[in-house]
């Protein structure tokens, strides 16, 4: 049984309950990250804790971050993961224990902390040159999207829809505007371009997302941060999602109609390689 | 101390947990509804039931709403609320407890059923004379209001800028046209017409919200399902918010501006007699 971490308690994770009453079970009042671990050491944590900080300060849920810094490594020492060649630490912060009412709980009300730690294994190579499989499907989520809320209840009904069709992710669409993942963003290849849907609030700007945009540009690709359709994407020369789990993921296949050539292509491989070569750099 | 009902068992309130892994508390992935009762009579059960089964079965968890039935009276009794004026049962069915995954779990997975009742109390005569208050905000939810999801983030942040304000209610509206309240629906009086939004995918159509349209209808009064804009309801003649727990409540004053007289007008008089009138036959 793994140990997770609940308001300042490790305990087994069959252990672990929070009140009826929790404003995460009740509203879904609350926000998440995900962050990964190479042997035992994280990635990009500085920019993780700064999405979550501003998350919680727009939603106005007073947390201090600091005690994420300290469940990180122990969650990952106390689950025996510390040589796993990929793991992650997930982390919910919800605005408490209250009774029910829509407007914030007395300011006393403490935020309940929950975070688990999980190992996850890498596409293999054989995988990466497979290419993925996706769905389209209706975005059909709140205006704040940026805000990494636990209300997924659109994102979970989407990530279905791929799983009806034995499908590994989804392309969510705005009215035929493409935004992004069920919990990743999208990246198009046109022309030799990366095109990606700009961080304009009607996505989730990823973490990754973000290291793709500066590695390919300091590496001399074009990049645009711009609107496409579905009619864009079907007729791309490559497409490839992108994310804290998803890591690079090359799709070839969306609806059943092929993608450029149906493999994985030289962008996408480019931008792979960029990805890797740069974990040195993004541990802490 | 209350008793509350979860998964089955009657238990003390601060003795009611779920898992971390309720889908719930990780995802709100569920939907709720709150029926009231009047000396343990509850009113309109059926058509919350059916708007519960609809929503469960849009959102494809599958579950018996029976066992609801049975919870409703049951839960009345053990709190001693037989007797309450005006009560309320909440209840709350989640997609179970699985590990962390968006798509849906093992269908073997046994929704959770969570319900708490409490007493409420009904406005006085003074408190409906005096008229109500309300605040305007942005419409952030998803696409799918009309499923009564926990999800609520977006009712909560609306809520809480009515809180801060110092108003009972918020006015719902995308880019000025007007929805609906975070939990209960608008009415606006125009030229003796009532107009509320249509029941068109982009509000959750409230039982009372229909009932008023239906009796406001036999009575020779014109309703209109059609939207509105603020502008329409900054110069409208009269306005009220209708909702399970609200009943029929008159707002004069939104944003700080006067609504129609300032007072509760004829017609949303009329219709909390026609309201009041139907409660005989709304009991079960």
């Amino acid at each position: 049984m793994d140990t997770v971490y609940l308001n300042g308690d490790y305990l087994a994770h069959d252990e672990a309950f929070v009140s009826v009453d929790d404003r995460g079970f009740i509203f879904g009042d609350a926000c998440y990250e995900a962050i990964v671990a190479h042997q035992g050491r994280f990635l990009l944590v500085d920019r993780h804790l700064r999405r979550l900080r501003s998350a919680l300060a727009e939603i106005r849920i007073d947390f201090d971050a600091r005690e994420i810094e300290e469940l990180l490594p122990e969650l990952i020492r106390r689950n025996s993961l510390d040589n796993a060649d990929f793991a992650m630490v997930y982390v919910q912060v919800t605005r408490g224990v209250a009774p029910r009412a829509h407007a914030f709980p007395d300011p006393t009300t403490s935020p309940t902390v929950y975070a688990y730690a999980a190992q996850l294994t890498r596409a293999t190579e054989a995988e990466f040159e497979a290419g993925s499989t996706a769905v389209t499907f209706p975005d059909l989520r709140w205006l704040m999207p940026r805000i990494k809320t636990t209300g997924l209840l659109p994102n979970v009904l989407a990530q279905e829809a791929a799983a009806q069709a034995g499908a590994v992710d989804v392309v969510l669409h705005r009215d035929g505007v493409v935004t992004e993942g069920a919990h990743n963003n999208i990246f198009i290849v046109k022309d030799a371009c990366l095109i990606t849907a700009p961080a304009d609030d009607m996505i989730l700007p990823g973490v990754i997302r973000g290291c793709v945009i500066e590695m390919a540009r300091e590496a001399g690709i074009t990049v645009e941060e711009a609107h496409f359709t579905l009619e864009d994407l079907f007729s791309a020369d490559e497409m490839f999602f992108s994310g804290t789990t998803t890591e690079i993921r090359p799709t070839v296949i969306v609806d059943g109609r092929r993608i450029g050539t149906g493999a994985p292509g030289p962008l996408t491989r480019r931008v792979r390689s960029l990805y890797d070569a740069a974990f040195g750099s993004w541990h802490t």
